[in-house]
């Protein structure tokens, strides 16, 4: 166990004056993630500036058995990072910058705590992109974003965070620096050990540094909302705009009917491109670089869909200016939390033949018990990904069952074999249902790997999983 | 320590008469992969047809401590797969077949022992393509294309095999059977234990099964010969390429002034589409899905490189034929060491900017010690990834200085924070260099992974690196 006065010694030793808050002078901000709760007090929190001072904490904390909680730019939906009482709060948000980018490799090192738009906009202005995007993009950090294995809405033609990570510096819980800041495509000279830090929710180690792969900046970009009869129209339709724009499709957001009309008709400043009443709307983008030729071939795309009958009312956007407009109909989501509280929101993934089948269940199964329940369905579902909230109208937070509904939900993914976390995490909220999805011998290969890495448990202990 | 009896008649009790062979019995194939000379007898070869009797096996083997070297199609280019004397080889090649086809989610599930190219053709079949591709096709195995994260010439565009594998099936030392077969490209639910087992090459645990992502077969390809100045414009026309062709550009391999001479004078029916003399050549192909608007925007990327100097010549094939024969320049290295033996070849990856200085400093460190050597430049290099291979005139096989040759190159690879493997692991032959490009810290954590999932370590051992 920790003894505290000599641990906070040891801190202040290692930390200039504004990089160490203990007691009451710790700032609010630190005890929570997105929808948290504001959390107990932690013990301190540190605010390093270097990866050294990373190390020296980090060494300490081991020493002391002192549990360490790594902080991003806390935008996390899964409570990863909102401390618990008497914990260290580890914030890497004194670490940012650009170290480099490398425009032969087509590389950027990056330190952990710049945000993802500052990273992309340096990105930008050297004439790449950095392909990972998600609406807290202005807020949360690189680090985080490995840490989850952020998704958002560029994952079908770009990937994840994990696939745009070449490089990694971490620090490991005793305070061992591994600089891995390889800026290959291929290195198989041993294992991959970046591998094991991507989406490990600082569980097993704080990551300091990062060497991202850029692509090509894309100059010229398609963008269509589609109205389709059925899911397996959906999904046709994914793979035949895949097979039609080799390589380019570069988002297929699907919106369940229910969704749509929320949107529409509930928030300001959406406006409805197709008319209401379809069972589904898909929003498509092609990213190309010849704005003429992209658009022919996105036009002959749609064309050939809508002559076999796959869908049957579109709207191609003319303009950038209206493409945004069709996207504030996904965008509309980061609302919900304001206009449709509370609600139980929902991060899943399923074999996509599957969802269609998933949603239908799940409506079936909320409704059964709460029959005045609203529920939208929407997702990334060319990458498996489906989003769900559901809304108990007339219901205040105090008696919102969240935990009932989520126990619903989840038996049915785990009834569909779907994930319980598509690209949220676990973290705290979701521990309960980790199961749901991994079987044991998955779950003890986890918890294997934890107390190799970690075996006096102080990184991020309790999130994910519980110890054996 | 083994007691050998009680262990075989242990395995002669979980497998039929024709899935064990001991002494005399042992086919000679299952005592050498590509490269490497006949190892000394292994104690046994079992060849399972089930998880369970992989299963049973392993568990067996851990209760003895008994080594165990998994075997895949034996393509293997670092002998890691070779076995030593009284070791036990656990074949997979009885374990094949494509499980299922899933069409929506765009999967495959294919048992480890089946052949690459029989994966690929029951993709194709299905109106797929497993995009992994690889000289060895015929005889490799997709469980060893997976322990081994095989790469090849379409990672540019697709990945490396780490990048196919969506969920996998693996037996772990003591027998455990993990089962993770996912079919979603968006899965945060814990630690992403595939990660673990790709690239391993056998030390952590018997892949079984997995299932593989598909990609939409393309329809039409373009492919060109271009000639260039120097390496700096190799590097600028990739960039111009990726960009003007956005998600296209399907491979990209540079060869040498050194490299066009010798496979098109001594490689019979090797022919040259473009005059010898100029320093580098690039093969570049589009894979798409419109052949005529493919041509248009391919043939614009290249006026675009001839108009700006990047390019000083260039052919493009006007028939899948042609493209064929240009393949042949690219694919004539299989003919190295037949026709030039013996060589020292070499599989590297440096950050692409050093590639072309790289090259100049191995040329003159070999010239120097060995100045009738004659050294050949190609590669993946839109991957990051050079070959080289080297060779001594009127040298014979027996005086052959390999080791000497792989110290002088390995050290070059390490000045330049190079990777030792850039896909064909590191298996024995190149243990003595992965600290060339692994730190200290890198490979301490490597053997804590390999320690907390194999505490006895019986798989494969004494690959890739020694215990501590």
């Amino acid at each position: 166990m920790s003894n505290t006065p000599a641990l906070l010694s040891e801190l202040a030793a290692i930390l200039d004056p504004a990089g160490l808050q203990t007691g009451d002078a710790i700032d609010t901000r630190f005890r929570k993630d997105w929808y948290a709760p504001l959390g107990n007090p932690p013990l301190a929190v540190v605010r390093p500036r270097t990866t050294a001072d990373v190390a020296a904490i980090l060494a300490a904390c081991h020493r002391h058995g002192q549990p360490v909680v790594p902080q991003g730019g806390l935008t996390g939906l899964a409570s990863a990072a909102t401390p618990g009482q008497g914990e260290v709060v580890l914030s890497l948000e004194r670490m940012r910058g650009v170290e480099e980018i490398d425009e032969q490799a087509g590389t950027m090192t990056v330190w952990a705590g710049t945000t993802l738009q500052a990273a992309q906009e340096a990105a930008r202005a050297a004439g790449w992109l950095l392909a990972v995007d998600l609406g807290a993009r202005g807020s949360c950090q690189i680090g985080g974003n490995i840490a989850t294995n952020a998704g958002g809405n560029r994952v079908i033609r770009y990937g994840m965070m994990r696939d745009q990570v070449l490089g990694i510096e971490v620090v490991l819980a005793d305070g061992t620096v591994l600089t891995s800041l390889n800026k290959m495509l291929k290195n198989n000279a041993g294992y991959d050990l970046r591998q094991v830090f991507v989406g490990s929710e600082g569980t097993l180690g704080v990551i300091t540094r990062a060497v991202l792969r850029l692509a090509p900046l894309p100059s010229a970009t398609q963008t269509a909302l589609c109205a389709l009869k059925s899911f397996d129209d959906v999904v046709r339709l994914l793979r035949h705009a895949q097979r039609a724009l080799s390589g380019r499709v570069s988002a297929f957001e699907a919106m369940w009917a229910d969704y749509y009309t929320l949107v529409t008709t509930r928030v300001p400043g959406v406006r409805a491109p197709l008319a209401a009443g379809h069972p589904f709307y898909v929003l498509v983008d092609l990213q190309g670089s010849d704005a003429d030729a992209d658009a022919a071939a996105f036009e002959r795309m749609l064309e050939g869909a809508m002559e076999s009958g796959l869908i049957v009312d579109a709207a191609v956007a003319a303009s950038g200016k209206e493409a945004e407009s069709f996207w504030k109909l996904r965008d509309a989501v980061a609302e919900f939390p304001q206009m449709w509280a509370p609600n139980a929101a929902f991060d899943v993934s399923l074999p996509i033949g599957s969802i269609g089948r998933f949603a239908d269940a799940l409506r079936s199964a909320i409704l059964e018990r709460w029959p005045s329940a609203e529920l939208v369905n929407f997702g990334h579902v060319g990458d498996s990904n489906l989003h769900f909230s559901v809304h108990l109208p007339g219901v205040d937070a105090a008696a919102f069952p969240e935990a009932e509904i989520d126990a619903v939900a989840y038996a049915i993914v785990r009834e569909f074999a779907g994930s319980v976390s598509a690209e949220h995490g676990i973290g705290i909220h979701k521990k309960p249902y980790l199961g749901n999805s991994r079987t044991p011998e998955e779950l003890a290969l986890m918890r294997t790997i934890k107390a190799a890495l970690d075996p006096k448990g102080i990184l991020n202990p309790g999130r994910v999983f519980d110890p054996a």
